[in-house]
């Protein structure tokens, strides 16, 4: 046979036809982070290949990454290619959030931009820029208009995530692309199989690392695959057709993202993936309120209710009143309804198209509940179920939203439940296809979602979401989404969430941004066989825990009714911060969390293990030294257990005390928790 | 949010709306081998998902692996299934081969037929056929014809292969689909990344397995990924477009293939694959010659050479008739030529469409070179280059076939190599597209190369090909193909091959089909820094150790003048057997393989090493105990070692004797090897 390429590279002298202009390995081009503990450099190998590999105080932590497409029906585009001129830019800047888990959010990087072209015939060229921050780093590919390339059409990218080291990782399958709600699995790196990302490492000499994407716009989401021994490669969503990205240039990819810190509790702290979003692209957004919330919907999961029409309709009149009286009693902000809509009788799982989003059952009256809830200082939140089918809801969005802005609502719980079949989207092409939740077309039709809702004022939590990448920054209304196993696995899963849930939770799909998980639950016993596995404490610090600005009391109305002491400070918990510090953790054990309420001086502390009991010593460092704080403290009695006695909760309230410099020791139980309040005095 | 995928399993009597008729757990389905050591189970999972499973000897070999389809811009193929009634067939005959590795094959395996049904619309249905066979089995899906599935365009094959225990593998990978020419890895298990097949596994128990495919017609290669622990799935080369496998039903799949063995031989004696493709569709294949040859190409290889036109020029009339002559004197049937036609002077690597097949360069007179061979008894074997541009070739097959035929070129070698770039391929909407070597569109060219050579009796030898299925079987003119590193590489590899390289091919690649692996090296000392890792002995055994009907004695002219003692072996040495035996072996280390000559009644032993020396112990019991044999046995020397004396070979010839009751003691240095010629008195 004839074999060239290494005849190239052995005697480029002797043969008189080859390549013209090969490229030649090229001398890297670095950039630093700030501090300079990151170093990224980037290179090209003796094909003119394009790699990046990334050096944390001195020792490698990515080696040699491949970067480059393989588009369809077009030459590769990973090879025969020339480092342009670097030009490099820093950045430090503050910018405010108009809620979050933190009022104010320091950008502070260094951009290197460095052209990539192509030494032969198409010649084509794209951009790769990388931001390095001290905390971790992004890097997207920007492609030009240019005439070479004027569609782009992307069969595979190839960006590489080549681990330099050994260690373990926490991390979901990415499995037939349409969920996302798996328990984590927790292997050694060479054991982890095509996963979806955020994913998250522990490296041999503890550095903890996680790789995600930020800003996914009218891209396919990335999933990674592991190529070899520590090496990942991107492993973008499938398509509806040609290509899993058809994009006219010029455009810029996602970030890749990778944060990088000595613990868990660092890579939580970060702000990477926010920064990397471009700023607030919707003006005045006052209108979205963060709020807590009771709804219509866990009585559905215990199988007390239906959300189909008949005699355990869930959305009754009566049943709704019952819950916004109970919202306004208690401070609640809205009522979240489900099931008030026709379409859930038929054979609605996987298919969708039955749903009307305008058109209530007749025991539900829209207009005069909403009425009634605003004139008690309540909202109804929306709910539109597609059941995957992203083309039908098309048709009726506007009508929806127009509905629901017309009555009063102002937020919108929206659903894709996709297991049973494949959600459905309306193409480019004017025709419906079968999708994949995280494909480019669904990607366009969430944010058509969100914008559509932001024209009206209205806030957009998603479930069985496209993954969060940060884009509640560009678009505030994308005020949370699910992504995860939520609360309701423990009122059916076979099994239900473990102990060690949220504890995974904290450091991989909450790196990505807020979750809805509707925490709150003291009726322990349900149809899962492990029931909610969590002592009463523990439900109580998720609200601390879990950040989000959208918070339910998920329970039955009954079970708060009954225990008002406990219920306190699900009535007294904030959901939009000043501040917040991860002040300890270890991934799928326990976490510790301190924030600060943005509308007072009041400081909130959760903690939580797994199924093991801990004792926590937590210094109070983070109040106010020149603050007294009274401390309300909800821990685990001396005999709480998950499993057997979930209910035995303690609390106390300590006198107004200096508390900066003492070390609060929190004893949790096997699957556990702490929640406090600090309230400044 | 809503989920009902557990509540359908719960709750079936408490929901009022479902998924109609929802697919309940199947009782398993059997089927075992003639001998009952393996036992085949088919079932569904409580959604209707159906699994295979295999247990070896009563243990489990393969844990449940589903099967099914994700379909383009369709619902998925693969859940709320209903197996039909099974159906059963015995089989138990004897074939026999034109050429081969042995004359007659026994086929002998019990089938199972299921039809599997969708219980929801679209109603969709394929037949899973299993056929299972004491050393291994097949299965492959038959998408019968039907309303609802006219046309089957598959995104992605679920095949999955879920390895029961731990062990280790022998692989290369799946890396952007255009080449087969890596090292092998040998890893856990859990380390193998998208890896070709076929792939051979050595389980903690011994047991060995080879996975791969059968009857690769009109489909896309398969690849494996290993998407968790132990479990691997079908990776499909991708196609040129919509989908990686475009096909109007019915049809069928290629069988997915599972050798067994307790050890590596008991692979590699295995006709697994040949029994799974369809008979020679070709009649009368006597025309089919195998051979053994001698050509101008290692001279290219090693830069003495060009095969572009100007002074170093290789295909010219002189050095052609100059190995005419040679071939001619030494009992050679063939004479490769590569270089020979106009295209070599421009910038092929990666392009190709510079390559007549028609005209020749000045200086090379095709019509009377071939006819001076043939008046010599030889044959000029033709070459096909095409850079992987199979579209700008078959604009030319036909004439290209048609000249060759007309000055009796009776066999041709092509080439497809394109690690610069990507194959070409006319579609079957007639344009040009990008593809890569395994997509579809290439296993259609390939056959179409082939049945075309077919109508004008020439075989065909494909370099860089698509990877050998059996199809040698139904298109016996399917003479042999290269389809991993050949010896080129220890011309010029960077590195070379490995002395364990040929105690891989044996047990993973060779598995598949012949190889035409080109050896017989004298001279050890190449533009590599390896050179060429093996002695002399291990050079002459490689003729007996990897199987091909063509057989290159690939070394310099000079080379074999200069050494007529070690030479003669390979003049012997038949292309042709009755009978083969791999006698001992484990993977990368070593083999020993004896073979029985077709045309006569002479035995042929091959053995090799890797880097250890070893003693092997060979009994002869395969010999004809009534017969006497004149041993000749080339081995090598007590200094022989790959790197400081490779052609340290002592060369023996032992009087005639009973040998059947004897046990051959073959010493064999480091990246040594021995071969015997037993003739038979």
């Amino acid at each position: 046979m004839v074999r060239r390429s290494w005849l190239l590279l052995l005697c480029l002298f002797a043969l008189p036809s080859m390549a013209a202009d090969p490229a030649a390995k090229a001398a890297p081009v670095t950039v630093s982070s700030p501090d300079g503990s990151l170093q990224v450099s980037l290179t090209t190998d003796n094909d003119g290949r394009p790699a990046y590999a990334v050096q944390r105080r001195g020792k490698p932590l990515i080696d040699d990454s491949r970067l480059g497409f393989i588009l369809l029906d077009a030459p590769k585009f990973e090879r025969n290619m020339r480092l342009g001129k670097p030009s490099t830019r820093k950045v430090d800047e503050k910018w405010e959030q108009p809620w979050g888990e933190r009022r104010f959010v320091r950008n502070h990087y260094n951009e290197l931009r460095v052209t990539l072209s192509e030494t032969i015939a198409p010649k084509r060229s794209f951009d790769v820029v990388f931001r390095v921050y001290d905390d971790g780093l992004g890097f997207r590919y920007e492609f030009p208009q240019q005439a070479a390339l004027p569609e782009v059409r992307i069969s595979q990218e190839l960006t590489e995530f080549n681990l330099a080291s050994d260690g373990s990782a926490w991390w979901i399958p990415a499995e037939q692309w349409n969920r996302a709600e798996y328990l984590y699995q927790h292997t050694p790196v060479q054991q982890v199989g095509d996963a979806q990302t955020p994913i998250t490492f522990k490296l041999d000499d503890g550095t903890h690392l996680s790789l995600h994407e930020a800003a996914l716009v009218d891209y396919a989401g990335m999933n990674l695959t592991r190529i070899e021994d520590r090496r990942f490669r991107a492993l973008l969503t499938p398509g509806i057709g040609d290509g899993k990205v058809i994009r006219q240039a010029p455009f810029n990819t996602p970030w890749r993202t990778l944060m990088v810190a000595d613990d868990a509790a660092g890579l939580a702290n970060s702000s990477l993936i926010l920064n990397l979003n471009e700023p607030n692209a919707l003006g005045d957004v006052s209108w979205v309120k963060p709020m807590k919330y009771v709804g219509v919907w866990w009585e559905m999961h215990l199988d007390q209710k239906t959300w189909a029409s008949g005699p355990r309709h869930g959305a009754t009149n009566e049943n709704v009143m019952k819950h916004i009286d109970f919202a306004a009693a208690n401070g609640f902000d809205g009522v979240l309804v489900e099931g008030w809509n026709v379409g859930w009788d038929g054979d609605w799982f996987g298919n969708g198209e039955d749903f009307s989003f305008t058109e209530s059952y007749p025991d539900f009256d829209l207009e005069k509940l909403s009425a009634y809830a605003i004139s008690k200082g309540v909202r109804l939140i929306g709910h539109h179920e597609t059941s995957g089918n992203a083309a039908h809801y098309e048709t009726q969005l506007e009508a929806a939203l127009d509905l629901y802005q017309r009555v009063g609502v102002t937020s919108v719980k929206t659903g894709y439940v996709a297991d049973a079949g494949q959600a459905k989207v309306r193409g480019l092409d004017g025709q419906v296809h079968y999708a994949w939740h995280e494909g480019q077309d669904m990607a366009r039709h969430h944010l058509k979602v969100v914008t559509e809702a932001a024209k009206r004022h209205i806030a957009i939590n998603a479930h069985e979401p496209i993954k969060d990448t940060g884009l509640r920054r560009t678009y505030p209304n994308w005020i949370a989404r699910e992504g995860a196993r939520g609360m309701e696995y423990s009122a059916w899963g076979q099994p239900g969430n473990p102990p060690e849930h949220e504890a995974n939770l904290v450091f991989t799909r909450l790196l990505a941004g807020p979750m809805d998980y509707t925490p709150g639950i003291f009726g322990m016993k349900t149809r899962s066989p492990t029931g909610v596995a969590s002592t009463w404490a523990k439900q109580l610090a998720l609200y601390v825990v879990i950040y989000s600005p959208l918070q339910m009391a998920a329970d039955l109305l009954e079970n708060y009714e009954a225990n008002p002491a406990p219920f306190q400070f699900i009535k007294d918990v904030p959901v939009d911060w000043e501040q917040s510090r991860v002040l300890a953790g270890e991934v799928g054990e326990y976490a510790s969390i301190a924030r600060k309420d943005r509308n007072s001086d009041d400081w909130y502390l959760g903690a939580i293990s797994n199924q093991q009991a801990r004792t926590l010593q937590v210094p109070l460092s983070f109040l106010d030294p020149d603050r007294r704080y009274i401390a309300q403290i909800y821990q685990d009695g001396a005999n709480a257990h998950w499993q057997t006695a979930p209910q035995d909760i303690q609390i106390e309230t300590r006198e107004a005390a200096v508390l900066h410099d003492q070390t609060l020791s929190l004893h949790m139980a096997a699957g556990g928790g702490t929640a406090v309040r600090f309230i400044a005095q």
